[in-house]
C-alpha cells in the first residue's frame, strides 16, 4: 500500500467531514438544544486529526487499484470514527458503540437506529444524523473529488471502488466532471423533495431532513412513527416517487434531463426495477385483500406500494407496521430487500443489474446442456459482458449470502429468534434499516449487545462498499509498504 | 430429446420399481397390517405402465448428454408418482399430494414426513416408506444400471447427472463396475448398521428400518419421537457414526478399504467436513452451557453431536427437540443444512466440495485486486479445478438460494411464519427433513397446503438432482423430437 498518499486522502477526507459538522453546529446553537459545544469538539479534533494524517512523512508514487480500493475502505471506517463523536460528547448516545452503529447507518444510508424515542432529541444532532446519510449516499470520496480535484487520473480508482455495480459508466471523459454532474441531479433531487414536501405540508424542518434522508435511500426520519406520522397520502407518494427515482441509475436520470429518452427505455435494469416494484405491490396488495381482509382502496394500495419501494431502495421508512401483515406480504418485502435497487443509484441490495444478470447467466448454463458446443456470449442493454465481470457478480452474490449469514449468525447469540436476526443482518447489509419480527420498523437496534452491533455496522460498511474493499483489508499482502 | 431412448429408460425404471415393491408387499401379507392387496395392486400398475413405455416404436440412437438428463429427470418424477401407490390404495394417505409428497421425501432422502401418528401405520408402509429412502440414496439409475448393464457407453450421462457433486470421479474404467463397488460399499454400511444397532438393543425391525434411513441419509423413523424414542446413548453413537460414513464421499469409502489412507487423509473435503462437524458441535455446546444452563456432560454433547451430525448429513433423525433451543444454536443447525456433506455420498445440501471451493474462489477474486496481473489457477487434493467447472458451482449456488427463496414465498402464502417458511424449503432442497419454529422435528407437513407440498416435493427433487436437470425440463428446446 501507498501509505502517503492513502493518509493524504484520509486527512483530506476528515478535514471534509469537519467542515461538513458546521450546519449541524450552526442548528444545534440556533435552537439551543445543549448540543452545540459537542459539534465544536467534534469538529476540531476531526480537523486536527485530518491535518496529522496529511503531514505523515513518505514518498509520493501513483496510485494502484488497491490503494484506491483501500483509502474508500479506510475513510469510510474513519469518517464513521469521527462522525460518532458527536453523539458521544452530547451525551445523546453515551455508549460508543452505539455511536458508531447509528453513524455507519447513516454513512451507509442504511437507517437502522439505535434511538428509542426519536423526537426528543436535539435538533442538531437529528441534523446531524440525515446529513450523514445525505453525505454518504452519493459517496463521500466522489465528494471529494468533487471539492478538491487534485488527485489526477489516479482517482478513477477511488470512483471505482466507492460507485456501486458491476459496470461503471462514465458520462464525461473526465471524472471530476462526472462527480459535478451526479452530484448536480443529486442536490436538483433533494431540492425539488424538500419543495414537494413542504407544499403537501411538512414544516420546512422535516421537509429538508427528509429529502435528505429519501434522495440518499438512507431512511431517518424525526418522527418514531416515520412517514406514518403524518398520515397524508399526498406526502406518502411525493416520498414514493423520489424513493423510486433515487433508485435509478443516475446516468439514466442525466439522459433523462438531457432529453434521451432512447437510452432510458432501453435500459433492462430499469425494466426490471420497474417491474420488480410493480409485481411485488401488487402481490402484497392481493395477499392483503384475501388473507387479511384488507379494503381494496388508496389505502391498501398506497401502504403496499409505499413499503415495497422505501424497501427496495432500501430506503426504510414505514407507513404502516409491516411485521404485523400476513407471513406472505412480509417474505415479498424480504426479497425485495435482496434485490434492491439499480446500479449506480443511491439505493443498495444486490442491485438490480446484477439479478439480471444472474438470471441470465444461469439460464445460459441450462442452455449449454442442449448446445454444449455453442458459447453464446451475454448482452446487457445490447452490449457485450466479459465472462469476468459475469463470473465476478456470481461471486459478489456468493459473498453476500456468506456475509448475511455470518452476520445472522453472530446476531444470534443475542437470542433474538432466526427471523429477527437474519433480517437484521440482511437489513443490514443491503443498507435498508428496519428489520422483521422483534426488530420491526416500529423497535430500533437498542437492545442488541456490543458485538452485534459492531458486527451489524461493519455489515453495512460491507453492503455500502459492495465487499471488496472490505475484504481486502483482511489480506496481510495490502499492508505492505511500496 | 430422444424419446425412444428415454421411454426406454423410463420402462425398464418402473418395472425395477414395481419388483422393489414385493418385500414390502411380503411384510405387508405377513404383518396382516391390511396393505398387502394395495402394494400388489401398485406394483401391478407399475409393471403395466413400465411395459407400456418400452412398447413404444421409434429409432435408437446414440446417447447425448440432453437424453441422459431428460431420462434422469423424468425417471426421478415417474418413480415418485407411481411410488406414490401404496399409500393411496392402502388409505394411510387418501390425499394425492400427500402421498407424492411423502414418496418424493423418501426417494430423495428428505425425510420430511406428513403422517401425524407414525406408530400407527402398517409395517407393510413403514417399510415401503424406509425402503425408498434406502433406493434414493445412492441413486435409482445406479441401481438400474448395476441390474441392467446394457446400455453401453451412453450410461456415462445418465451416472453424471444423477450423481451429487460437480466433479466425477470414476473408479474403474467401466461405469457399471463403479456402480457395482458403491452398491457393494451400500449394502455393506448397511448390513454393518443393523447388526450394531440389533446388538445395542434395538428390535430386529426397527434396526433395519433405520439402518435403511440412516445409510441413505434419508431420516424416516418407525417412532414419532425418532431416535429420541430409544433413549440410548450407544444407539445414539452407532447411528451418529453411521451418518458420518454416509456422509463421506464413496469413493474415498473405497480407498479406505483399499488401504489406501493417503488418498484418505489428504482430502481436502473430508478435512472440511470433519472440521465442520466438530466446530458447529463444539459451538452448540458452548451456546447451551452458557446460554440455557445445561450441564457439560455426555447428554448435552451427545445431543449437540448428534442434531449436527444429522442435520448436516442431512438425514433428520432427531433426539432432542432443537426448536427449544437457543436462537445461537438453531442457527448453526440452519448453516450445516446449507453446506450438507460430500460431494459423491448420500448426503445433500450445497456440498463441502462445493462450499470449498467457493471460499477458495472468493479469495483469488480479492487478491486479484492486489495482483491484478497475475492470473492463479485454484486446485482441489493438488488437482488443477477447470474455470468452467468453477462458474458452474458458482452459478450453482445463485440457482440454489434462488429456488430456496422462491420456495420460502410459495410456503408463506400458507402463513406459517418467515423461520418456518423458509426452513422448510431449506430443508427440502437440502433433502434434509425437518424444519424449525412450527415445522420442527417433533411437527410435520400435513399442515400445508396441497400447493407447497407440490412446491416442496419439485423442491426436494431439484436438491437431489442439483437443479439443472430439472431445469433442463422448462427448455421446449429440450422437447423437440432429434
Amino acid at each position: 500500500m501507498n501509505y502517503k498518499l492513502v493518509f493524504h486522502i484520509l486527512g483530506l477526507i476528515l478535514r471534509v467531514e469537519a467542515a461538513l459538522m458546521l450546519p449541524a453546529t450552526m442548528i444545534a446553537f440556533a435552537t439551543g438544544g445543549g448540543d452545540g459545544m459537542a459539534f465544536l469538539l467534534s469538529a476540531g479534533i476531526t480537523v486536527a486529526a485530518g491535518q496529522a494524517l496529511t503531514m505523515l512523512p513518505g514518498k509520493n508514487a501513483k496510485m494502484q487499484a488497491r490503494d484506491g480500493f483501500a483509502a474508500v475502505a479506510l475513510s469510510w471506517i474513519v469518517l464513521s470514527l469521527f462522525g460518532a463523536l458527536p453523539y458521544v460528547f452530547s451525551g445523546v448516545l453515551p455508549n460508543y458503540a452505539d455511536a458508531f452503529f447509528e453513524t455507519v447507518s447513516g454513512f451507509t444510508t442504511t437507517g437502522a437506529t439505535v434511538f428509542t424515542f426519536i423526537e426528543g432529541q436535539p435538533l442538531g444532532v437529528l441534523f446531524w444524523r440525515a446529513q450523514t446519510q445525505w453525505m454518504g449516499g452519493v459517496g463521500v470520496l466522489v465528494m471529494a473529488l468533487a471539492l478538491v480535484p487534485k488527485l489526477g487520473e489516479g482517482s478513477v480508482f477511488l470512483m471505482r471502488a466507492e460507485s456501486p455495480g458491476p459496470i461503471k459508466s462514465k458520462l464525461t471523459p473526465r471524472i471530476g466532471d462526472t462527480a459535478k454532474i451526479l452530484y448536480s441531479i443529486y442536490i436538483g433531487l433533494t431540492v425539488a423533495e424538500a419543495v414537494c414536501l413542504r407544499i403537501a405540508g411538512m414544516p420546512w424542518f422535516d421537509a429538508i431532513i427528509h429529502a435528505f434522508t429519501s434522495i440518499s435511500t438512507g431512511g431517518f426520519s424525526v418522527k418514531d412513527a416515520s412517514i406514518a406520522a403524518y398520515n397524508s397520502l399526498a406526502i406518502e407518494w411525493i416520498i414514493i416517487v423520489f424513493m423510486f427515482l433515487s433508485g435509478i441509475n443516475f446516468a439514466l436520470l442525466f439522459y433523462a434531463i438531457r432529453r434521451n429518452f432512447k437510452a432510458v427505455f432501453q435500459s433492462e435494469e430499469l425494466r426490471s426495477y420497474t417491474f420488480m416494484v410493480l409485481v411485488a405491490s401488487g402481490l402484497i396488495v392481493l395477499n392483503l385483500v384475501v388473507h387479511a381482509g384488507w379494503a381494496f382502496n388508496a389505502r391498501t394500495v398506497t401502504d403496499s406500494v409505499f413499503q415495497v419501494v422505501t424497501l427496495m431502495t432500501t430506503t426504510g421508512y414505514m407507513t404502516y407496521d409491516y411485521v404485523k401483515w400476513p407471513t406472505f406480504s412480509q417474505v415479498i418485502l424480504i426479497l425485495v430487500m435482496f434485490a434492491g435497487g439499480c446500479a449506480g443509484s443511491t439505493a443498495g441490495g444486490i442491485k438490480q443489474i446484477r439479478v439480471t444478470l444472474l438470471i441470465k447467466n444461469l439460464h445460459r448454463e441450462v442452455e449449454q446442456i442442449l448446445h454444449p458446443r455453442v458459447v453464446k456470449t451475454l448482452r446487457s442493454d445490447g452490449e457485450r459482458v466479459e465472462e469476468s465481470t459475469l463470473s465476478g457478480i456470481t461471486l459478489f452474490f456468493f459473498a453476500y449470502i456468506l456475509l448475511l449469514l455470518i452476520g445472522t449468525l453472530v446476531v444470534a447469540w443475542d437470542d433474538v429468534g432466526f427471523t429477527s436476526a437474519f433480517t437484521a443482518s440482511l437489513t443490514c447489509i443491503s443498507n435498508v434499516g428496519p428489520a422483521f419480527d422483534v426488530l420491526g420498523p416500529t423497535s430500533n437496534f437498542a437492545m442488541l449487545s456490543n458485538v452485534s452491533k459492531v458486527v451489524l455496522s461493519t455489515g453495512m460498511l460491507l453492503g455500502r462498499l459492495e465487499i471488496m474493499p472490505l475484504l481486502l483489508l483482511l489480506f496481510p499482502g495490502l499492508w505492505r509498504r511500496r
